[in-house]
C-alpha cells in the first residue's frame, strides 16, 4: 500500500503532492518551517494526511529544538503547534493530530526530556497506524453501500494520498474492489488545484480501477443520463449536526444528486468531526491565492488583473447527505444523535 | 463595438480567439481550409460566430473558386458547403448561416456568376449586420428583467466574442449597464478550454463592467449565500420545445439555479432555434478531444494515458429554463408555442 506520510526512526517523510502525476518523490520534513510550509503550499494535502503530518510534525519540532529541560521542551512544542496550526483553518484533523500531541507533553509535564519526546514519538506513530486501519474498516463498512458494477463519482481526492494511506472515499472504492464488486469511478478534476485529475486518477489508475477523468461541470450531465449510481466524497470538518465542509464544489454536487435521486455519501474518520462545531456555519473557509485561479504552473489563463475568489471549501448540509461513512460504522440521519453515539459524547 | 467577424470588400476576418487574452490579433480566412479549420480549432467559436464566419466563407469559396460558369460555381460552393458544415455538429447557426448562402446561390441559379457572387456577398453582409442589431435589439429586451444592482452568473462566452458584436448573454448584461444599471457579473472559467476565463472576463474588463472569475464549481456555493440573482446564458441550438443545448455545465447551472430559486435566462437570436428539433434529445452533442482535458497548451494536468470524457455541451431541458431572450422579444413558457410564434411558423 502507498504510504502518503511515513513516520520511522523519527524521521517525517511525505509524498511531494505537488509533484504528482508527473513524478512520485518522497521529501524528508526536518524542521517546523519546512512541516508549515509543506502544508500552506499543499505538498501534503486531505484532512487525514496534514492532521497526521502535525502530529509527526511536533515530534521533529521536539526533536529539533534540543531542548535540555522539560520547560524549554514545552515552550519548543507549544511554538511548533502553534505554528503549525496556523498553516490552514479548516480541515479539523489538523487541530487534532495536534491536539493529541500537545495532550502527551503536557500529560507528561515535569518527566524527563527524552522519555517525553519518546511518548510523543509512539503516540504519533500510533496515530498514522490508526489513520490506516481506520479507512480500512471504513472502507468496509462503506463497500457494503456500494452495488457491484456501480459508477462512482468522487470529486477532489479522498484517497491514499490524502490519508495516511488507503484512503476515506477511495478506502471505499477499494474495498468494494476487494470485495470482488466492479466498479468504475468518475472523478472530478477539481479546479483550481485539479486533485482530481493529478491525483484520483493517478492513485486508482495505479491499482487498475476503471477511472475516468471529466470536468467539474460535467456530472451533471452524466447524472441526468442515468450514468452515476452514487457519489462518495470525503470531509474536511463536520460539524456535530452533520454539516460537512469538503473541497470546494461538493455542495453543488450534492444539490445535483439529490436533484437527480443518487445517494450522496461522505467518508471521513472520526478526526474529521468536531462536535465543538454545532452547524457548518461555525466551519471557517479558507480564501487561497488569486493564482491558483489565473495560472497553471506560472502559465496565465485569465487576463493580468481579473478579479477572481478563490474559497477551498463549501459547507453541504447535512440534509442533502444519505450517510456519513466512519470507522465506527456508517452514521444515518438525524445526525446529531449518530455522531455523538459515534463520538461517544 | 468589437467585431469579431470582419466581411470588408469581400474580405473575411476575424478576432482569433485562441490568441486571447494575451493578443488581440485579426486573422484573414481565405480558403475553405482555412474557414474550416479555425471553426474546428475554435479560432472563431460561439454559435452565431460560425454562423457568420461560415455565411460569409461561402463567399470566399466562391469567389476563390474562379468559376468561370453557373454550373461550376454551383458546384464549389456546395461542396466548400459540406466542408463547413461538417466542421461541429451542434450549433444551429452554422447551418442556418449555410443554408441562407446556399438558397441565395440555388435561387439565382443559371444568372452570371459574377451578379450571383454579388448577390451572395450583399446577403452575407446583411446577415452579419442583422446579427448585430438582432443582439442589440435582444439586449434591450432582455435587459428588463435585470435588476438594479443584479449578481448575473454566466458561463462560457455568450459575449461579443461569440457573435459578430455586441454578444447575446453579455448583450443583455451591456443593455442593462447602457440602461443606467449597476450590475456585476460572476464568469464561470468553464472548462476545459476555459471561454469564460479567458474570453468574457476579458471583453467585460475591456467594457469596465464588473466581473469576478470563478471555478465552475464555487457557483452553487455562491448561490446558497445568495450571492447569485440571476443566471444568463447563451446557447447552440434550441429545439421546438425550448430545450436548449448549449455549452457543457449549463445544464448542471440550471439544476442549481432551480433548487435555489434563481431565474434562469438563455440569451439567443433565432438563427439559434431549429424548429425541426422537437426536442433536447434529438441534438447532437460534439465530443472533442482529450487533450481538451488532459493538458493546457502543451501542459500536462492529468496522468498519460488518463481515460476522459469530453462532451462540449449538454442540454438544458425547457422546464428549467425561465425565459428565452431573442431579439424578437422574451419567450416564455409553454416554448413550443411561443417559439413557434417567434418563429413564424
Amino acid at each position: 500500500m502507498l504510504r502518503t506520510v511515513e513516520w520511522r526512526n523519527n524521521k517525517l517523510s511525505i509524498i511531494d503532492q505537488n509533484r504528482l502525476p508527473a513524478k512520485l518523490v518522497y521529501i524528508e520534513l526536518g524542521s517546523v518551517e519546512e512541516i508549515a510550509d509543506a502544508i500552506k503550499t499543499m505538498k501534503v494535502r486531505g484532512a487525514p494526511a496534514i492532521g497526521a503530518v502535525a502530529a509527526a510534525g511536533l515530534v521533529v519540532a521536539a526533536i529539533r529544538s534540543s531542548a535540555q529541560t522539560p520547560v524549554e521542551l514545552s515552550r519548543a512544542v507549544e511554538a511548533a503547534a502553534d505554528v503549525i496550526r496556523s498553516t490552514r483553518p479548516t480541515a479539523a484533523n489538523l487541530f487534532n493530530g495536534i491536539d493529541r500531541i500537545v495532550a502527551v507533553l503536557r500529560r507528561n509535564n515535569g518527566r524527563p526530556v527524552s522519555d517525553v519526546i519518546g511518548e510523543m514519538s509512539a503516540v504519533a506513530g500510533d496515530y498514522l497506524e490508526e489513520d490506516v486501519r481506520g479507512n480500512q474498516r471504513m472502507g468496509r463498512y462503506g463497500q457494503e453501500l456500494i452495488p457491484d458494477g456501480a459508477n462512482i463519482l468522487t470529486h477532489c481526492n479522498a484517497g491514499g494520498l490524502a490519508t495516511v494511506g488507503y484512503g476515506t472515499a477511495l478506502g471505499v472504492v477499494r474495498a468494494a474492489t476487494e470485495a470482488g464488486k466492479s466498479v468504475h469511478v468518475y472523478a472530478d478534476e477539481t479546479r483550481p488545484r485539479l486533485q482530481g485529475a493529478r491525483l484520483t486518477v493517478w492513485e486508482l489508475m495505479r491499482d487498475a480501477i476503471p477511472v475516468t477523468l471529466i470536468a467539474d461541470n460535467m456530472a451533471a450531465s452524466l447524472m441526468r443520463q442515468g450514468k452515476i449510481d452514487c457519489v462518495i466524497t470525503g470531509a474536511d470538518r463536520i460539524a456535530a449536526n452533520g454539516d460537512a465542509a469538503n473541497k470546494i464544489g461538493t455542495y453543488s454536487i450534492a444539490v445535483l444528486a439529490r436533484a437527480h435521486n443518487i445517494p450522496m455519501y461522505i467518508a471521513a474518520p472520526m478526526t474529521t468531526v468536531d462536535i465543538s462545531v454545532p452547524s457548518g456555519d461555525a466551519i471557517v473557509i479558507e480564501e487561497r491565492s488569486r493564482e491558483e485561479m489565473t495560472e497553471i504552473e506560472g502559465l496565465a489563463i485569465a487576463p493580468k488583473g481579473a478579479r477572481v475568489i478563490n474559497p477551498a471549501f463549501d459547507v453541504t448540509p447535512a440534509e442533502l447527505i444519505t450517510a456519513i461513512i466512519t470507522e465506527r460504522g456508517v452514521l444515518r440521519p438525524p445526525y446529531s444523535e449518530s455522531i455523538a453515539r459515534a463520538a461517544g459524547v
